[in-house]
Parts: C-alpha cells; sequence; structure tokens
C-alpha cells in the first residue's frame, strides 16, 4: 500500500560510493589560493591552525590537526579547540627546514556525543538506557583499541552493564559517574570511530630560517672599496670592510653583480650612452669575453676571492648576499652560444630590450617564449645553483616580473629541494597583483611600495595591509629608504632628519629592511637631475670615493638601531603591528609587541624634517600587560631619555634638529626583595 | 669555456610539459569555495564576472570570459574589459533555467603588443623594423584565419614590406597608420595566438526563476479555513480563499505538512503530551496508517484535491509551496517497512528525537548513518519527485540541518536536474556556517535571523552582511517577521506599529519575504506563557477559526505593500540596498534602486512602536542620479503623502499611532513638450 509508485522512484544515479560522511571542514587557514601556493612561516614558529568543522543534527564533532614534514610517512595529529561558532584551533612547531603539509580531518563522535547527553541526562529510565547505549559503543571502540586498551574498555562496558542489571537496578547517579570517569574516556577517545571522517585536502607549508623573516640588510658597490681612491676595488678590499658593516649590525652584505661587464654598447657616468675607455660600465650589463653569469669580473677578483669574503662574512655574522639579474649585455657568451634564447629582429640583430619609445640596447633579455625554453631553464637555475655551490645562500633577484611566472615556481622549488636555507628576495617595483604573485611562487621576501611611501595615511594604510593583508601568510616585505635606483623626493629635501626618520621608519615597521650605503649613511641627496629620482655620478656606472670617516656619519646610529632591533624581539616579525592614535597629522605612532606582551616597542617619529611638532598619544597600557593604574616607563633607547607615563594620554614633543624619533621601550615597574620598586 | 660545469647543471627534474603559459588567472568572481559550489543566479541575469589576468614583462594580455550552458558543446565567448590594476570584466546573459559554466581564458599577445608599441614609437628606423616584425605577426595570423580573412591579412603584410621597401623608403607616419588601421586589426584579433594561453579551472553558476530571488510567501493551516468555525478545513475550503490570498499580493501560497497526522503519541492543544480523541496533532508528526510522505491527510482531502488547488492557484498568479519535514511519526508505514532506516535503543524500540534532557517521542528522525542508506536517500528524494509531479514546484524543507549535508547537495542536484524550476527554501534556523553550507549544497533560499533583529544596529549590519557580504552570491535570504513558531517579543509588545514596522522592514530590506496569517494581518500576539515565542493556542497543534473581515485586519495594508514591491523594481533584489545616515537611534533609512537608477526607493522606519521620533535624514541626491541643484519629489507610495526635497538633509517625523514608515518613491522633475514641469 505504500510502496512508492514507480514513477516516484530515483533512479539511484549520481549516488557517491560512500554518503555518510556527515562532517564538513571549511576555510582552514592559513590558505594561500585554496592550497595551490605554500604559505611561509620560520623554524621554530608554532604554526596556528584554525578550521570550520560541524556537521548536520546536535551531534558531537570532533576535529583533529594532522601535519608533517614532506616526505615523511605517517602525519603527526593533534586534537583541535573549538572557539565557538564552529571555528576550531589547533597549533604544531616547525623545527626543521623545507616543505611542511598540514590538514584537518574531523566526523561525527557517537561516544563523545554520548557523553555530553549523559551528563545533561535526569530521568532515571533514560540514564540506564543511555548506560546501555554507551556499553555498545565502548565495546565498539575496544574493538580498534590495542591489548591493554581493549582490556579496560571491555570490563568498563562490563561494569556499566552489569550495574544496570545489578541489584540497585541501575542507580542512575552511579551510572552516570561511571559512564563519565574521565581517565576511561579518555582511553576510548583514543581510538574514534573514524569511518566517516572528513578530511580537507593537504595544505602546503615552507619552513626558512629566521633570516627570511627578521634581517637588516646592507647593500655596497664592491667596486667603490678601494683604499685609494679612484682605484677599482676588489672583493679583497671589501673584505677589509666586514668589521664596519658589522659594527653598524647588519646581517646581510648584499652586491650588485659581480661578474664581468659587457664592453659592447656600455654605458657612460650617469647613464651616457657612449663609455670611455676607462668607464667601468654598469654591474647589469652582464657577459664578456671573460665569461658571463657563473664568472666574477676580473677586476673584483676571482672565485677564490668571493669564497674568501663569504667565509670572512660569516665570521663577523654577515652573509653574502648576491644580485642575479637574468639579462646579458650583446658581448654575454651565451649571447653567441644560444642565439635560440634570444629573439630576433627582422635583420638578424638580437632583440634588445625596449619599452616603447625607450631603448635600452645594452641589455639583452631572455626570450621565455623560445623553443629551447627547458635548455634555457636548466641554465638560467644553474646560476644559481652554481654560487649556492660556492656559499652563498641569499639571492636578491633584479626584475624578475619580467621573467615567465612559470620558471620561478620550478627554479625555487628545485633550489630549495637540495638547499632548503636558500633565500630569494624579490625586486619587483611594479603592480600589486604581480609583486603577489611572485611571492606566492616562492620568493621568500618582497621589495615594496615602502619607498614611496611618506605620509601617516600612506604608511599606516601599506603597513597594516603588509602585516594583517590577505598575504600576511606569504608576502614578507623588505623595506629600502633607498636604493641605486632610488632615491625619493623626500631624502632629496629633507636633510638628516629625513634620513633618520626613513631609517628607524624601516627598521621598525618591518622585520626585514635594507639600505643602500654609503650612500644612506653619507646622506648623499643629489639627484641626477631636478625631479629625478636617479642619484647623481651613480655609482650604477662609476666608482664612487666615499668619505666614511665623516664625522656627520650616520653610521654609529645605524648600529644603535640594528642593535635595538636585535635586542628586542618585538621587532623581529610584523605580525603583531598596531597603529596608536595621535593627534597630529605629521605624527605617526605605532607598537610592536611579542605574543606575550614581555617586549613592547613603542615608536614614534615627526614625519616632517624641517619642523618641531607636538601632540597627544593615546595608549591605553591595559592593551600591552600593564596593570590598572601602575605607573610605567617609556625608555627611550635611541637617547637613553626615560619618562614616566601612567594616563592614557601622554604628550609627545619631536623636534628633527635633535632627534625627530622615540623609539620607546616600555619598562613595568617592579618591587625586588628588598622591597625597592625599579622599571623591568 | 663559458660551458657550465658538470656540478652546475641542473637534472631538469620536474620541468613541466610547457613552461610557456605566462599569463596568470587569480581571484575569479563569483566564486564559491573556489568553485566547489555554484554560484546563483535567475533567468534573464547579466553575469558579470571579475579576474585578475595579468602577465610578466610589458607584454600586452588579452582576456576572455567564456560561458556555456550545461551540456552544450562548445563555448561562448566574449572579450574582458581591463579595469586598472590587473582587474578585467566581462558579462554574460543567462537566458535559460539549469547549470552554467564559466571560466576566464588569457594569454599574452604579441600581435596586440606589437600595434600597441607601435603607436609610442618614434624613431623612424625602429617604426621601419617594426613594420616588418608586424608582417611577420600578421602572416601568423592568416594562417590561423579563414580564407577572406587569410587574403585580407596576407594582402596587409604584405603591404608593410612593399612599404618599406619602396620608393618612399618606409615613411614613418604612413607605415605607422597602415599597421594602426582599424578593421584589419580587428580581423587579425579574430585570430589570435592562443598556443601558450591560461584557462582558469570552469565554475559553476545554477540560474534559477525569478521567482527564487524576488517573492512574497504567505503561509496559512489548510485545516483552519474551513466556512463552519471549528470544522477541519479542506483543500477546497482554501482553494475558496485564493481570491483573498491574491488580493493581498502573494506570490507563494506556502502550506505545512498536508500528509496524514501520526495518532501515536499525539499531542494535544498547547503542545500538552496527551492529546483528546479528536485533537488533530501537529502536521509535523508525519504519518499513520493512511500513509506517509507521499498521501494526503484524508480530513485535508485528496491528492485530487491537491492538483485541483496548484491549478487555481495558478489562475490567481499564486504558487503552492509545501513543507517537507523528514521525519516520521511512530505509525508512519515507512517505520514498519524500513526499520534499518532508524535508529534503535538496546530495548529493541526507535530512538525518537532528542536534544538531553528534552524527548520529543511522536518524532522518529531518519539515521543518515544507516547501513541502507542508499535506499533511504532514493526514498526522501523520491517525496520531492512524487509532490514534483504533482505539480508543486516550491518546497519549504524543515530543518535541513539536522539531515546529512552530502543527502542535500545528491538530492537538490538530481531533483534540479530533471525540474530546474524547483525551489527549496532552507528553513535552519540554526548555526551561521551550518545555515550557509546548506545554501552552497544547493538551497536556493534561506529562513534567517530577522525575525530576532530588532534595533537599527542590528539590522544594518545583518542587511549589509546579507546583500554585500561573501554569501551574497549564493545565499538568499527569505526574511519572516513571524512564523508558526516564533512569534517575536517585539509582536507580543509593539501592537499594531510593530506589525506593521515588521512587515514593512522585511518586504523591503530583502528581495523574499513572507508572514504566517492570518496570524500576521490580525496581529495576534498572545504567547503561550511570559518569555514564550509560541503562540497561545497554536495552530500546530489545534484548529483555529479566523475572524478575517476584522475592521483593523492589515491585509489591505500588506496588499498595498505588496503591489508597491512589484511595481517598483529597485526592491526586486538585494545588492543595491545602502543605509543612509540619520540622526535619531530609532529610526532607521535606506534606499534601493535598479542598476541604472531609473526606479529608487527609500525607506525610513521609526523602530519605537510607542513614541513619535523624528531626526535629520542625509541624502545625498547624486548618488542617486538626481542632477546638482535640483528638486525633487519624494512620494510616499503608503499614505500617498509627497514631499518636495532638495537639500541634503530633510527632515523626518514618524508617528507610530498614524504611519510608523515612509515608503518613498523618488520622482524626478521633468518638463513636457508644452513646458510644464512635473514628476516623473
Amino acid at each position: 500500500m505504500h510502496a512508492q509508485p514507480a514513477d516516484t522512484v530515483l533512479a539511484p544515479r549520481g549516488l557517491p560510493d560512500e554518503g555518510r560522511f556527515r562532517a564538513v571542514i571549511e576555510s582552514v587557514t592559513p590558505q594561500v589560493d585554496g592550497g595551490r601556493f605554500a604559505a611561509k612561516r620560520v623554524v621554530g614558529d608554532e604554526v596556528v591552525v584554525e578550521a570550520d568543522c560541524f556537521a548536520d543534527g546536535h551531534d558531537a564533532v570532533v576535529a583533529v590537526l594532522c601535519w608533517r614534514r614532506d616526505g615523511d610517512e605517517g602525519w603527526h595529529a593533534a586534537a583541535m579547540t573549538p572557539l565557538g561558532n564552529d571555528r576550531w584551533r589547533g597549533r604544531f612547531e616547525v623545527g626543521e627546514l623545507g616543505r611542511w603539509w598540514y590538514t584537518v580531518t574531523a566526523w561525527v563522535d557517537g561516544f563523545q556525543s554520548w557523553r555530553r547527553d549523559l551528563a545533561r541526562r535526569v530521568d532515571a529510565e533514560d540514564i540506564r538506557m543511555a548506560a546501555l547505549v554507551g556499553a555498545d559503543l565502548i565495546d565498539d571502540a575496544a574493538t580498534r583499541a590495542d591489548e591493554a586498551d581493549r582490556d579496560a574498555l571491555r570490563a568498563w562496558a562490563r561494569r556499566l552493564r552489569d550495574e544496570v542489571e545489578g541489584s540497585a537496578a541501575g542507580d542512575p547517579q552511579v551510572l552516570k559517574a561511571l559512564g563519565l570517569d574521565v581517565p576511561l574516556g579518555e582511553i576510548a577517545a583514543r581510538r574514534p570511530d573514524r569511518r566517516f571522517a572528513a578530511t580537507h585536502a593537504a595544505l602546503p607549508l615552507d619552513v626558512d630560517r629566521p633570516l627570511a623573516r627578521f634581517g637588516a640588510w646592507y647593500e655596497l658597490f664592491p667596486r667603490s672599496t678601494a683604499r685609494l681612491a679612484g682605484a677599482h676595488g676588489t672583493l679583497r678590499d671589501l673584505a677589509e670592510r666586514l668589521p664596519d658593516i658589522a659594527a653598524m649590525g647588519f646581517d646581510v652584505l648584499y652586491l650588485p653583480p659581480i661578474h664581468p661587464v659587457g664592453r659592447e654598447r656600455r654605458k657612460g657616468p650617469n647613464n651616457t650612452l657612449v663609455a670611455a675607455p676607462d668607464d667601468v660600465g654598469s654591474p647589469w650589463a652582464i657577459g664578456a669575453a671573460e665569461g658571463g653569469h657563473l664568472a666574477v669580473h676580473p677586476p673584483l677578483g676571482s672565485a677564490d676571492d668571493l669564497r674568501h669574503l663569504v667565509a670572512k662574512a660569516r665570521e663577523h655574522r654577515l652573509e653574502i648576499a648576491l644580485d642575479v639579474a637574468l639579462q646579458c649585455a650583446p658581448d654575454h657568451p651565451w649571447v653567441a652560444e644560444h642565439p635560440e634564447w634570444f629573439r630576433r629582429r627582422p635583420d638578424g640583430s638580437v632583440q634588445y630590450a625596449e619599452n616603447p619609445p625607450k631603448k635600452y640596447q645594452d641589455i639583452y633579455p631572455f626570450d621565455f617564449e623560445s623553443a629551447d625554453w627547458q635548455a634555457m631553464w636548466v641554465a638560467l637555475a644553474g646560476i644559481f645553483r652554481h654560487w649556492a655551490d660556492e656559499g652563498v645562500r641569499v639571492f636578491r633577484v633584479d626584475n624578475p616580473h619580467t621573467k615567465a611566472f612559470p620558471f620561478w615556481e620550478w627554479a625555487i622549488g628545485e633550489l630549495r629541494r637540495d638547499h632548503p636555507d636558500l633565500i630569494f628576495l624579490s625586486e619587483a617595483f611594479t603592480r600589486p597583483r604581480v609583486m603577489h604573485r611572485l611571492a606566492k611562487l616562492g620568493f621568500t621576501q618582497s621589495y615594496t611600495y615602502f619607498t614611496w611611501r611618506n605620509t601617516r595615511h600612506e604608511l599606516t594604510e601599506y603597513f597594516t595591509e603588509l602585516a594583517h593583508g590577505p598575504g600576511a601568510d606569504y608576502f614578507r616585505p623588505n623595506v629600502w629608504p633607498n636604493t641605486p635606483d632610488i632615491l625619493p623626493e623626500y631624502l632629496q629635501l629633507g636633510g638628516r632628519a629625513a634620513f633618520i626618520v626613513r631609517l628607524v621608519l624601516a627598521a621598525t615597521l618591518a622585520a626585514s629592511y635594507g639600505i643602500y650605503g654609503p650612500a644612506f649613511e653619507l646622506m648623499e641627496h643629489l639627484p641626477r637631475e631636478p625631479g629625478s629620482e636617479e642619484y647623481l655620478n651613480s655609482e650604477k656606472y662609476q666608482i664612487r670615493a666615499w668619505e666614511r670617516d665623516r664625522t656627520d656619519s650616520l653610521a654609529a646610529l645605524i648600529g644603535r638601531v640594528n642593535r635595538i632591533r636585535r635586542d628586542n624581539p618585538a621587532l623581529h616579525s610584523n605580525a603583531s603591528l598596531r597603529f596608536l592614535t595621535i593627534d597630529n597629522e605629521q605624527l605617526i605612532a605605532y607598537a610592536k609587541t611579542t605574543p606575550n606582551l614581555d617586549n613592547v616597542v613603542v615608536v614614534v617619529a615627526n614625519l616632517d624634517p624641517h619642523n618641531v611638532h607636538s601632540g597627544w598619544l593615546e595608549f591605553d597600557p591595559a592593551a600591552f600587560g600593564v596593570e590598572h593604574d601602575a605607573s610605567f616607563q617609556m625608555h627611550d633607547l635611541l637617547s637613553g631619555a626615560r619618562y614616566l607615563w601612567s594616563s592614557a594620554r601622554n604628550f609627545i614633543r619631536l623636534d628633527p634638529q635633535r632627534l625627530p624619533v622615540h623609539l620607546f621601550l616600555l619598562r613595568r615597574r617592579v618591587r625586588n626583595e628588598r622591597d625597592f620598586d625599579y622599571f623591568l
């Protein structure tokens, strides 16, 4: 009578093989483009993973975080904790370099549902029935357990059944207590019924060295390091300079290309089209008869000299970074050896770089649509491989956005498989999507727009995005107040205060920053012509003799700033950055902290390099772990001055002629064993 | 000499088959969970698709939007337009119901790069060289063209070459003009070199009837429609009521379950546990000796009567919606026929619904972990199939969140494959993630939290999320001021003004809304007990005789509101919703518009049902297409009053004892052919 009429029976087309996967896992974080790319962390990080995990109905859901290093067989697993509203959180620590994977698995758990419901039951008959249901669930868990657990679980199930049928006829309170036994519950929980567990697709994570997140970079031209003014400096000369650079507190010493400089169409000083016979040319015009990307420019020295420099640098806690520019001077050996790697013009000549109407006839770009792309990829990646084999572990890549994206994903992936400690800095000053794509493809760090962000509004918006925006899991900013290509107007016009402000902003807003020196510490500020961001007499085209011992050099101040960075872990990452309110547009204020607030750094800077500015800073001590109404000290680590603050509003006055910034450490009042108060 | 040393040669491991895909496509919108689920639109919509499309370097990128109906062979295609910052936009119209697919393809285009660069070139020799490069590109396009185009392209290439080599030795201006020829350029552009085109994974789109987005629903209990007070109403009685319901301007008439009501453990009036012999029980306790989900409750009538009702309703522009509650009364035939579809208790009895310590012993839930789940799924989907075959096209699904998610995805997918005009309303008053999941799985519309959102802050936040949040592409709200389960406190205490305000908010904030009547229009406001949201003498458990012709009935007002909805396309979707600023917390104001602003509706409501409130409304006429300084009329379509506004601030005063809302149509001043101004 109630059989379905034939026309209402659905053919079971499209039925899944298993329809009982009731749990859902959504919105796992971190996650870059649905797992297409890896999130980034550094060794020692605790990775916090969150996910939405839920199921139909009211049954209890269990969610577990799973992780492993690439290549490991099994998965580590740890229970996740519900945060409310179906969001769950778990953590794991990444102790080793390289590729890791993580995922989330979740299921509807009959045993946990039973326990939760048992605790809520009041009716005696209900509780007796529930005890029998539980006994079945526990017996079921026993079938999945090892021998010791199995016996314990079977005994537990038996006690529940005996209690129901025993003399007390199942005293509800006794039954409830027995069913809710904590140690036995933990044993059963170790053997859940995961037949219908849902598991999210595994997500990739790249674990780098701490230097990938936190480091101070110093760029200089080795050929300007000769003792004798005007002479061509060498890598050996540079090795002599290492103590000074180390004294400034830098972590990375980065060199423009060190390869033979092309002679054909060599540029003269200030980028003039015709070079005189003894003009040194641009190091980015790579390749000449002496060799290409795998050779050292003979006037700089030999491969031996580079190895010597790398080793010496290490003694000074410095790493050498090389600039890799994938382009050729017309006389680069590859131009003749691999004509198919370059595009030809109708007259048979090689197509030089151009951006019409501009022409760069001294530079031949590689043709990433070449039919011989595979051999070319291997050769280009081989450049990094070669210098990695020479001991170099940090590369700054010139204009990576003008090379095909698939190449970078492949090359960085391959190189990091063998050398997971490699660091690649992307020098792509281009559109946001392109910069982000390069970071996703594997670049460890990225240049930013910091160089042109000067106002409070610009800085606040940009660094909020960098620290907390969707790129925070993969785009690591490395910010530069100047580079050999960029002398920003602010530095041209702002004098000493401008250099100090930009230095401190860079060093504290971003965990990684760099300067191009000695131009920076000597406050070089003349542009090639008004309106230009090019340096006058730029080192890109000529040797410069720097008066490094000038009394107004910022070297000592830079050293102090870098030591403050090292000493204060709050400055070692960007995740904690928060901007503070101050009632003067020319003043910017922000704080960085460690996660547990045991290190709090507050920076206030006067962005107007010409005038004194003052204002009231809103600073809520409670938000930084200072107890209510407790006074605390703000210790300016740059000037040494100390201020006693207690209210939530404090007066700030910054004179650019003296120091245009405060770099405060918050010191809490503590009492020692002799009842004296001091500030820690 | 420059061959790479053996140890620097990378083995070409991991090289892709093709590495020359230079273009990237990211962040395509609309997109639900990376394409795992379909976005939703209705027939006639123009689907706006956006994507980030870019490549390395400076070459020109071309992006194309592709779309097709499910099952169609080829793809339609249309060029996308760059919006700046690497974002592109394209559009297509969906003219038919069902599943559609769309994707984006993009490539680096040599021909377009050549044209763009040619326009910028100034050097004569450059232009001559470029003309020859272009001739090669055009010849290349010719090889991909049909015969007519091929000849035109070859001729073009030849003219370029001849011009370079001709008597004028390649006059640069002539060459430039020839290369930039627009009609010829369009021919070449039709045959691009797409060898290295990147294509995004195809994304699904479900196209529904317009009713899926815009409709007014009216719920009532058929058994309360008898002419004779106290008698059991029938579907034939209900058919008599259709003109009244149609006169109120509704689109959907939705009935609680119409199946045989279980006798075992039947509930009495006001949800008492024991029913008297002539108590009618709850329609949600489905199934008795007379049949289950495929049968009509005999006191209501027959399957014939339902068909009659469906047909009659259609004459009144009304659709019948049925409530499908997937649960059984203890005497539902399936309980005996399919014992494996239900969970058993240790005593062999069927496990009733419970949420300890609460028990619902009159309801047996289906066990979605049943070993016989496949047969059960087919039978449950067969319920919808059965009533669809009887002409029903709209289903309200009771508590879908207590049934396994995979079932819904399969069942709705299968049912819509045969009946793409089906509409499923999800009655899941539960946690946000669960409600969203059901919408993603295929539910056409969803109940919301509107019923409990009363303050301006709550309404603004919630409807901003619904209209513009991440769910806007798949979660279609259907908002209800009351339901048989929910008499909210605001209606219990607020009197007539409260009912009017909630009606107008529902009808204008959301394109789909519904009321449960006649309780609503008769302003039924007594709860079962203080603090309860249950109706006193709820129709869920007893027949009610309604005094429908009471002079204070809101029926006429409801009719006016629904006619205003139909007449004003601004109210047919939620996408244009924007809240306006008004300086009194008790007043809420918002606007809805058509995309081209030819219909602008502004609602202002007094949320305090007891007191007069006034305030200044900020209304920027320019944002609504009114010319600067032009005056315009605000025509209150409810009261008929007209106001002449011109400034950006206008005074509002709303007296709940009269009408607590303005429902304004903005009328622009226009001049007719006899030079008279009037308001359109």
